[in-house]
């Protein structure tokens, strides 16, 4: 339990380090200290030390982590450094949106095709691709191995849509509905809730005002 | 430093409680129990009781929460209830999925200004608006009352732009750059870190796996 509770804790922070890291990457530094980093990430050295511990080898007492090194084994932990193909659902700005921000991400996500809700957008062209009628999605999921769909939806087609995708064997969706998903444990379901979000933002500006 | 925690912690859950008790009204529903909340919200009754008790008057015992005056006093707290003056900056997909999300929050965020990073985009009309240049940023705000910058440039960009919109008197900033920005204290930052938030779905299937 104790156990489990830690390695989640970890787990949260990994994708802070991989930016962290990969930002030290950018700017060509080689070498980072667990010190420097714990003051990048605003996060005490030991704990940074604790947390990385587990990437034996990529740090050496007194000698800091080879940045190089550290970034490919947090990238091979949480998975970012194999492709995953993905499926957009709404072609809307959002999805629109979306689409453009996985085409960014370092090859480690392609879209393989966007599905739009509102019919008359149903084979206009975005980013060289044609949006496919969502009447075609158990098909082309079919044809295609899809591990993961980002769902830009409005919220009422959220819950429908959803259970179409766990049927047809969707390993994770990336939820930007207002929509709370009620799927089984094995779906991976990672949420952006941006009206909550910004609901958050204005209650922060009413209490500090 | 207790209480202040406790009061912050229920604070962070509003706008999940708005979102619902929203979903109730839309329903039509005019009455609902705290019972009935915590089994939508999945918490507990009686830390719903304890949440929603500075609503006064809102919850009679073995009566409920009258829907609509829950709604509304919620509302009143997060600071949705009255209008916010916003500019979006950066104009691209993500920019444009923005101004169309605030287009929609039942009146509570005004776009009044979207401004492009890219200048081939300035002088384009996007929702009936006119993409300004960056260059007018601080002169359009001399001439409008704006609160609210939602942030959605470059990374590289960040922390210049976050600079020149304190200068310039912002209140808050809705951060989707995968920046941390430094800023006063008074500067509301409420961050949507999209790359973070699509590692941690691969991080998380990566494990499931």
């Amino acid at each position: 339990m104790f156990e489990k509770s830690i390695s989640n804790a970890v787990r949260n922070r990994l994708p802070k380090y991989y930016r962290y890291v990969g930002e030290l990457l950018d700017d060509g530094i080689e070498k980072v200290s667990s010190s420097e980093l714990s003051v990048r990430m605003n996060i005490s050295a030991s704990l940074v030390r604790q947390d990385l511990c587990m990437f034996s080898g990529a740090g050496l007492q007194g000698y800091g982590y080879d940045v190089e090194d550290l970034y490919e084994k947090i990238g091979d932990a949480i998975g970012v450094n194999q492709c995953h193909n993905v499926i957009v659902i709404g072609a809307g700005n959002l999805g629109q949106a979306l689409v453009s921000y996985m085409n960014f991400a370092r090859n480690s996500f392609a879209v393989k095709g966007i599905f739009a809700v509102n019919s008359r957008l149903v084979g206009h062209v975005f980013k060289r691709m044609e949006l496919r009628s969502l009447d075609n999605l158990e098909q082309f999921m079919k044809e295609n191995p899809i591990q993961i769909a980002a769902l830009a939806v409005p919220d009422k087609s959220a819950e429908r849509i959803a259970g179409r995708l766990q049927k047809a064997g969707i390993k994770a969706i990336w939820n930007f509905t207002n929509t709370d998903l009620n799927l089984p444990k094995g779906i991976v379901v990672e949420n952006v809730h941006l009206a909550e979000s910004l609901m958050q933002l204005s209650s922060r500006m009413n209490i500090s005002a």
